[in-house]
């Protein structure tokens, strides 16, 4: 068996955000789904931006945000993602280095650019997301190192890889490796319409066992089943994966696995500045439990006290050590 | 008389900001000092960005950042400044026009790149700075519109400028436009070690009545009469300069004329985040007091509102809109 190297490699869409603040009117103005992400083409993208206001810029991707998490936990943490060889692109490789995390997938020298997500902030703190892929749509099998994959004791994999053409082979890729190695592959299903978009190929992952942890949220979850009922829906995925994560927002988050359902409660945040990125840390804080051998339920804490810390300031990357905040909430030693 | 078109026309330095946080010991392990301006060469500033943490970019510049603060008040803005035309180039053009400030300054085509400030935040929120000025030092006397500087009610120019050759010229040729026009020209001494550099030159500007008023804070008053003793310096600017704002973080702000002297209070700041911008936000509010026609005491308060606001949060351009606060404190109407 090849020997461990990381507790969590993750493969997703290597993305830098461009975050402004923006009243409910703009979102209807430009057409745009509150809360939701649209993929957008680039004279669409050029639009948004020239209408956007003041902006600021930090490095993204949702399973790229969840590595970086794992790193700031203490963790052993790798991302396989494509950028362009372009001052964005060096952002974002600075930055998921500066988190300590392996990062060698080689940048495109030409084709589109570094891929950027168009965050607006509404004032209750809600992110609508409008993403043009750009360089991150030619990730494809090749960037598979077989033996990082085999090296890590999580594979996870974020449900946008599926919108890219090449992406989903280098996913089906990747756990195919890490199933042979015996090891764990999660899937967070990333967003309700991009579950609409690939709702039967999804179903397919989860009951194929190709996944074997799965992250959703309350409307992912629904979305996945097409029922307005929350219990329908939990009754479904007991049925179709082997665990399962429901994070709901304040109400906290249901561990659902063959027999039993654990709920755990959030932990409170004084202002909630900006919710992008709170799913992506709270897999981040699940994993590292995960990857530790420690309970469900701490590992479900861990998950709830990096969500908090993300959602308490702009942008989907922590600003504090993780690690450092767990020790002091007594969750890890 | 040429028509009234600007409440405000800053020039200065185009600067995207880099901000990461930092612990104390990464200022002494970088032979940093804290608090402080550098100006740092092509290779320091990429040893300085591979050593810092994750990072954020952020739209800078000390006199750009007044000027949006200036447009976030309602107020008609201008800013003259050199970027290239690259990536941050853009970044930089979209977020002041954003601000619904007037930028016209034709972009380098070839040269350095856009300027950077690395700007390390410690945990007491104190920022310290380090800056590439690359395509911000071919700023001339050619970027200097007559007729924009002619209708400009107050142009506004850091001392910062002082430092890139060719800027000064440009610097002074807007001064000798304004008061050809019966306009009022401000300087900000910037900071403590720019002081340091050009004490003479500043003495000078402000002797000569090239400037007519003046915002400085307590260590660059000190530093510009090296002296230790506060009065001492508030005494010798009182004699050099028709009108100065002396501005001393949480203990408010002096405006000192020919013949008295004003103290107004701080605007309180639940958590301090980031000090980065609060003297030039101080010096927005001041001088859309100013152009409207309020007392000393009015425009002071403005300006600590807005500097209220942006020590609140990362990066130093105001999140919210400052004519909505300051219609809220009662001080606009």
């Amino acid at each position: 068996m090849t020997e461990l190297r990381y507790d969590v490699l993750g493969i997703g869409n290597a993305i830098v955000d461009v975050l402004a603040r923006a009243e409910d009117d703009f979102l209807l103005a430009h057409d745009m789904r509150k809360g939701g992400m649209a993929l957008i083409d680039e004279p669409r993208a050029e639009a948004i931006y020239a209408a956007m206001g003041q902006t600021v810029e930090i490095s993204g991707g949702s399973a790229a945000n969840t590595i970086v998490g794992v790193g700031s936990f203490g963790a052993r943490a790798a991302f396989v993602g494509r950028v362009k060889d372009d001052p964005l692109g060096s952002v974002f490789a600075h930055d998921i280095r500066a988190a300590k995390v392996d990062f060698d997938t080689r940048p495109a020298a030409e084709g589109p650019a570094t891929a950027r997500c168009f965050i607006l902030v509404t004032p209750d703190g809600e992110r609508t997301m409008n993403t043009y892929l750009g360089a991150a749509q030619d990730l494809n099998p090749d960037d598979i190192d077989e033996e990082a994959i085999a090296a890590a004791a999580i594979t996870y994999l974020e449900g946008y890889l599926w919108d890219p053409p090449e992406a989903k082979n280098a996913f089906l890729k990747a756990a195919k490796i890490a199933h042979e190695a015996e090891r764990t592959v999660a899937l967070t299903l990333s967003d309700a319409f991009c579950v609409d978009r690939w709702r039967v190929e999804f179903l397919e992952l989860m009951r194929s066992g190709t996944v074997d942890l799965v992250f959703a949220n309350e409307a992912e979850l629904k979305s996945l089943y097409q029922t307005a009922d929350f219990d329908t829906a939990v009754k479904a995925v007991r049925g179709d994966a082997a665990l399962t994560v429901v994070t709901r927002s304040e109400q906290g988050c249901l561990v659902v696995s063959r027999e039993t359902t654990a709920a755990v409660k959030a932990v409170p945040v004084g202002s909630v500045v900006d919710t992008t990125g709170a799913g992506d840390l709270f897999a981040a804080g699940f994993m590292v439990g995960l990857a530790r051998g420690l309970p469900h339920e701490t590992a479900a804490r861990l998950g709830a006290l990096a969500a908090a810390e993300v959602i308490g300031h702009l942008g989907a990357r922590p600003e504090k050590s993780l690690d450092a905040l767990a020790r002091e909430a007594g969750l890890l030693d």
